[in-house]
């Protein structure tokens, strides 16, 4: 997707082959600073730090720090110190201990000489992989909106989204957003609705991405939702997932669950953007099974944002001695969603549904 | 109710007789700073830079204002001239324009001489008569939680509430909170969830409070109710409304409708507290007839916070190129609101509910 009108993706390797880059997502949306990193430290600075995020690309960064610690020792010692190091920036993370596991185990077997190329080829198929994926995810997902566009063909398509399931989550493209950015491509009038999405306020990022990509956009409080639907100014909703069961329940960023509330009460469809990688196939009653990460009070407690002058700062919104809770996520149950946008195309968000899509998973079950 | 220990209304005539006195709510919840209000500029200074907010507290200062300028000139004209300069403040509060026109028609036809000191004597009645109205609705509510805590004996009472429907947007008590703080009075244990309530983040008024009067209570996202619901930890929800139509349709704060839709989900009671002040007979379906105030997009693209050194400011959150929509208020359809908290008590949200409770309005219907 495009920065300041230059494609780009959310993790390159750099000119020189020596390093790779990353947009430091820490300084978004207020400043586009690009960072190199040399060293499997920089990388694991980069995961634990939260500047690359979202599921894929922090599998990603990870494959891209084994290359960097290989370059310098390919011995079995190193390649073992570089996964611990890794591993320990965020230790839930599923994408990151499976893109290492993945990496680890094409290098290991390797002459000691062949490794680090090994590695760097790797991380670069992983990277590609994720946004064929993705790319995938939004040819099926576009068609929703243009089947919206048919309906109404003399306005704009309205999408509701929730977070932030762009490029800078994934290498490219996006989950969430890649239908969208398809759709104006071909040039299917689309205007987003942005929820802000506190604690994190990840719409930023969401809006920040819309707005390199000319996309018509407006950021609205997370309240303002139920609002917009009751008002008959949402055609579809658009969300991406963290996790998702075999049954199609979702995992998501908090407050998605209230919005497909609102979107089932005004029948507006509610569709999520899941990967197969998100599927979590051992898993079934989403609200019974999935524990939700319950993330620092500070979230809530502080908000980040930009001074002129100063730069980046976080002050405090609330009473010092008030207690914060701050549940990360929850599960929108599967008949709250109209569908699950997944790289081999959409379907009910059932059993069934997800069945005939992944007959290798079903198989299984 | 309690600052620093100490029983405080949020107006109240200052000891010298001269002047009136309020709690600066522009500095809440980062520090209690009391401002005096000795002339008619003064007053409307305060309303109109929200140094006072709430229906009922506007209507009460504008009536000391009244006061204030006719201390100074009693003339008709100095009662024009401050009657404009009031209603100026904050064109669309309804109570503004009524308690001007109450406390301008009872003094107009009074002697110069007399006119000042009835308008003193008027403007302590209307903040008297909020009091005990506010105490009213908080007996009745009351016996809500009392129920709640009947069937599970052995937990606090988890109350749920949006916005600040508390005594700083009153004289004392409060609407929605004005239960809450009887039943901590009666010694029935109750936890509050406070909603942050963006985008002007009303919430830290409501923990402020809360915490001034010892009362348990954790601050949480607009995002996290549905979640909260879902897993069983809110026992009832009780939110203020700043419009009520005569079915019982009800216009509150943006984002209460969200609410409403995750308690009817999972059977939690939805009661909101309703004075008679906020019903308007005059209007039916709230969705249709209700025109929402839009507000300034800045409240959403920026964030009132404290840092330490430098006090309150304001950062930005979001790409400055990104347009903004702020909806101010929503509107609850009668139908998931379990009951509504009157002055003269508790009644179903409905046009027959209503006029049980206030025949002399029904008869006229």
């Amino acid at each position: 997707m495009r920065v300041d009108g230059e494609a780009r993706r959310s993790i390159w390797l750099a000119d020189d082959g020596e390093s790779v880059e990353i947009v430091d997502q820490t300084r978004l949306p207020f400043a586009v600073e690009l960072r190199r990193l040399e060293t499997v430290a920089d990388a694991a600075d980069a995961i634990a730090t939260m500047a690359v995020r979202g599921a894929p690309l922090i599998g990603v960064t990870a494959a891209y720090g084994l290359w960097l610690a290989l370059r310098e020792d390919a011995s079995d010692a190193s390649l073992d110190a570089a996964r611990h190091q890794l591993l320990a920036t965020r230790p839930t993370a599923v994408n990151l201990r499976w893109a290492l596991d993945r990496v680890g185990a094409a290098v290991r077997p390797l002459p000691i000489a062949e490794r680090a190329e090994a590695a760097r080829a790797h991380a670069g198929e992983l990277a590609d992989a994720d946004v064929a994926t993705c790319r995938s995810l939004g040819e099926h997902g576009v068609r929703l909106i243009e089947e919206a566009r048919s309906a109404r063909p003399h306005a704009p398509v309205n999408v509701l989204t929730h977070c932030n399931a762009g490029w800078l989550a994934c290498v490219d493209w996006g989950t969430a957003l890649a239908p969208i950015y398809l759709a104006q491509r071909r040039g299917i009038p689309v205007h987003v609705w942005v929820d802000e999405t506190r604690p994190r306020s990840q719409g930023a990022l969401t809006a920040w991405e819309l707005g390199q990509e000319g996309i018509a956009h407006t950021v609205v409080a997370d309240n303002a939702g139920g609002h917009l639907m009751q008002r008959g100014q949402v055609d579809l909703c658009i969300v991406g997932t963290d996790r998702t069961t075999a049954r199609g329940d979702v995992c998501n960023k908090i407050g998605t669950y209230l919005k497909a509330l609102a979107a089932r009460e005004h029948d507006v469809p509610f569709y999520v953007a899941a990967p197969s990688s998100s599927i979590d196939w051992s898993l079934d009653d989403g609200v019974a099974e999935i524990p939700i990460e319950e993330r620092d009070g500070a979230e809530v407690s502080r908000v980040r944002g930009w001074l002129e002058g100063q730069g980046t700062l976080d002050v405090s919104v609330l009473p010092e001695k008030s207690a914060v809770a701050n549940p990360a996520f929850d599960v929108t149950p599967a008949p709250l969603v109209t569908g699950l946008v997944t790289e081999r195309g959409v379907c009910a968000a059932s059993r069934e549904g997800l069945a005939a899509l992944f007959p290798e998973h079903a198989a299984g079950a």
